[in-house]
């Protein structure tokens, strides 16, 4: 293992996340709070230091870095980065327990949106600030952005690809352009441009600046931290199908926008995945309004609160403009389906992925076509392009690792009393990335009487999710730690 | 498509169907059983003759038959047996619904135990037997008792292998001799003489003839049907233990069972899928009878039924002795996990099956190790035997259509309004072949509440499971009608 590259590394983070404290902690003077700035003056001064310790301790070294050293490097920094970045909501006591506030991180790093809090309107200004900020650094990857600044050059090739593969989401990575720098820099420029954009429409719609900037982040990244107890209820219908746009819109795979930029209209249009996706938010849309005719005084407002909830979930966002566990059953039932599904590979949303589900299919109805006719040879194709046999392996890989972590996950998170939908709809809420489930973590609670052993199983859930299992798997096999020689 | 060679061999089932109803008839004459009596002698009319016709018109033909044309005949036969298996009842109005007798029948050959039924103690003796009897039928498969009895002789080859591989349960088919008349034959013998054991025992702690027969085919199959309200919750607690020691034992790889008449002790006592099923069985005893303390009054009463339960539900018998839908969450928890896991492949049981399970945690570890070492060549083994590539992808189609399908039928099953709980748990319960579910399908009520279309989708969805999903599914493939010629 290439300790010293790895150190030097979760060094550069460490300097980012800190760097980063220093907007909430200018916001906490302003507003004068003084137990929130001095959590992040705290923070930032601890942060700042042991990420200089790093980059002096781990100087020099030029040995090579391996695929397993990319997946090693950002579950250990992801997990850092949480531990760390919980201090200012430990210190500034807003969250007194250690647990809780680290609950509160890593949902918000890992985009979940998951809370503890049952107010939140009670946090000081820097808090919200830092608890939205979280999710937009989330959303695309701190590692990612690393990258795009610069740190490490070109110098490594290797080590980025590993890098930028490990952190995004989805079965192939897309390089955009060949250097992965530059495709860092375009995926983060895209991004930027997106939460500027959502934030004009958010002013224009007459939210106060603070509130626009921070539901943009909690939109851009996917999370779904709100600042209001009810989250988006409260605001006009024309902020709600705001929201609804642009979460959808970061649910869409960026390299679709990228394509966009190149005028390449016709690869867009034709995009087996954005199919995919479309079809199943329209679909979703038109059921649920078509199953809760009644439930609302007016058509508008059953679409709108329909759509609001498709985009939200189908995102893994986990905004909400009404409480959807009240909702008929089937409406439900759909709900849980789009936790499952997830958005599209590429974006900032979390979930199994549209791609992984359409290779799944896709992969199945080959073996069903084999079973019919074992001699012929048979391909998978998304978008015309042959899927490569290790693809459609790692993605079987993916699925079964996905099922065997929920399964563990329900069962450990049983032994609190809550009832099996809760327990069903806590983790996959969780392990997706969303933020609200059912009955007792449905959008109006939150996830404060869980247990400490919960708690923990959630944050594991909620990192592996994120990271897409291996880079956290990783850290718990044997093999990645003893036997074999750096 | 070989359709006469098949349309023989659907002919020689329902011979097989029609001669196995002489016992119930004999038994509603011998009762006075006016209306059954009636019903079986005209199911037996109608089947006997369809027989013949069969027979007659599909003479002749020695085209070969094809893996497609196996799992094709295996879906057909199943169905048709079905839809003729159920006449009876219909027949004789002791269920007035085509539908619900349909259910109830393919609930039977499946060896589910999902009734729509509120109330069985007023069926009539014939019909109760004829319910058992499918369990005992469909738990060994109906068309490895033809293979067994010699109708095809080992004139077809390929055609006896392709059968008994579709029918079979598990990722790998045991062929326990090189011949497959043999296997059938010797597979048939141990199941008859457990059965025969399983009878005596039952007689032993005074149960009666008719009820023993009845409760050992319900167990042998792993099928649950019982013949009183109440399950087996008001038989003494010896007969309750002798179930739950037969249903584990009809739970395990026969092929176990031909090794132990070989003498091989040492490898039944190594076989890993052997290990991990009675360390689930042993796991979820201890564990239940620590969730349950002070649930019930003493220490032999908490065993006895946790032990039962557990049999029950990871044999997929689905007979209780207690309403464990009253018991605590984590309880609860490990009932539905224990629900999908299953019992062993070549056993009569259910589910995902314990050998899938070892080999997908196996094939995940793989995928790790190659996630850390790429070079390495790594493959995985079950019993120090090399699993073969075809097997792994198969088993991990199986899984994608595992899911998929489970997740298809909650959507649809959710029409109904009933909760999420009770609409996984049933989708959960017919599809792993179980029996009882949760909630408002727990052990204590029924599926006649259903509408229609939700009890369509729960007999796909146990045939699906029955028979390993691709004969099932390949029925609705163009690939299989159309375009390939025979």
């Amino acid at each position: 293992m290439n300790y010293k590259m790895m150190g030097r590394f979760i060094g550069h983070i460490l300097l980012v996340e800190a760097a980063f404290m220093a907007v909430p902690l200018a916001i906490s003077l302003a507003q004068k709070e003084r137990m929130a700035a001095i959590g992040f003056a705290a923070s930032f001064g601890i942060i700042f230091v042991l990420a200089l310790l790093l980059s002096v301790l781990c100087k020099g070294n030029k040995k090579g870095f391996r695929a397993r050293e990319g997946l090693v490097c950002v579950g250990v920094s992801w997990i850092v980065m949480s531990l760390l970045g919980s201090l200012p909501f430990y210190i500034s006591r807003e969250i007194p327990l250690y647990l809780d506030a680290l609950f509160e991180t890593v949902s918000g790093f890992t985009t979940t949106g998951a809370s503890i809090l049952s107010e939140v309107e009670v946090l000081s200004k820097g808090t919200l600030y830092w608890r939205s900020f979280t999710h937009w650094l989330g959303g695309m990857g701190v590692l990612v952005f690393v990258l795009a600044v610069g740190a490490f050059g070109e110098s490594s090739k290797g080590f980025t690809m590993h890098l930028l593969r490990a952190e995004s989401p989805g079965p192939q990575v897309g390089k955009l352009v060949p250097k992965m720098k530059k495709t860092a820099e375009i995926l983060y420029l895209i991004y930027m441009m997106l939460t500027i954009v959502n934030i004009i429409f958010l002013l224009l719609g007459g939210m106060p600046l603070f509130d626009s900037v921070c539901t943009a982040f909690g939109t851009a990244g996917t999370g779904g931290f709100g600042i209001k107890n009810d989250s988006i209820a409260s605001y006009s219908p024309y902020i709600q199908n705001v929201c609804t746009v642009f979460m959808l819109l970061f649910g869409i795979n960026f390299s679709c926008y990228y394509m966009l930029l190149l005028r390449q209209f016709y690869s867009v249009f034709k995009d087996e995945e954005l199919r995919l996706y479309l079809g199943i938010v329209f679909g979703s849309i038109v059921l649920i309004t078509l199953n809760l005719r009644g439930f609302y005084d007016t058509l508008e407002e059953t679409v709108r609160h329909a759509a609001f909830q498709v985009a939200s979930i189908v995102t893994t966002t986990g905004f909400a403009t009404t409480d959807f566990d009240l909702w008929p059953s089937f409406s439900k039932a759909i709900i849980l389906g789009l936790m499952v599904i997830g958005a599209s590979a590429g974006s900032t949303g979390g979930g199994f992925k549209c791609a992984r589900v359409l290779i799944v299919v896709r992969s199945l109805r080959r073996s069903l076509r084999r079973a019919i006719s074992p001699q012929k040879v048979q391909v998978v194709r998304i978008n015309n392009h042959m899927i490569d046999e290790k693809v459609l392996e790692n993605t079987n890989a993916y699925l079964s690792a996905y099922v065997v972590i929920l399964f563990v996950s329900f069962i450990l998170v049983s032994i609190d009393k809550f009832s099996i939908t809760t327990n069903i709809t806590a983790v996959l809420s969780c392990f997706n990335n969303i933020g609200p489930g059912l009955e007792a973590v449905g959008p109006t609670c939150n996830f404060g009487d869980f247990s400490w052993l919960s708690k923990l199983v959630l944050i594991f859930d909620m990192l592996a999710g994120r990271l897409e299992i291996f880079p956290i798997l990783i850290l718990f096999s044997r093999s990645t730690w003893g036997r074999l020689k750096s």
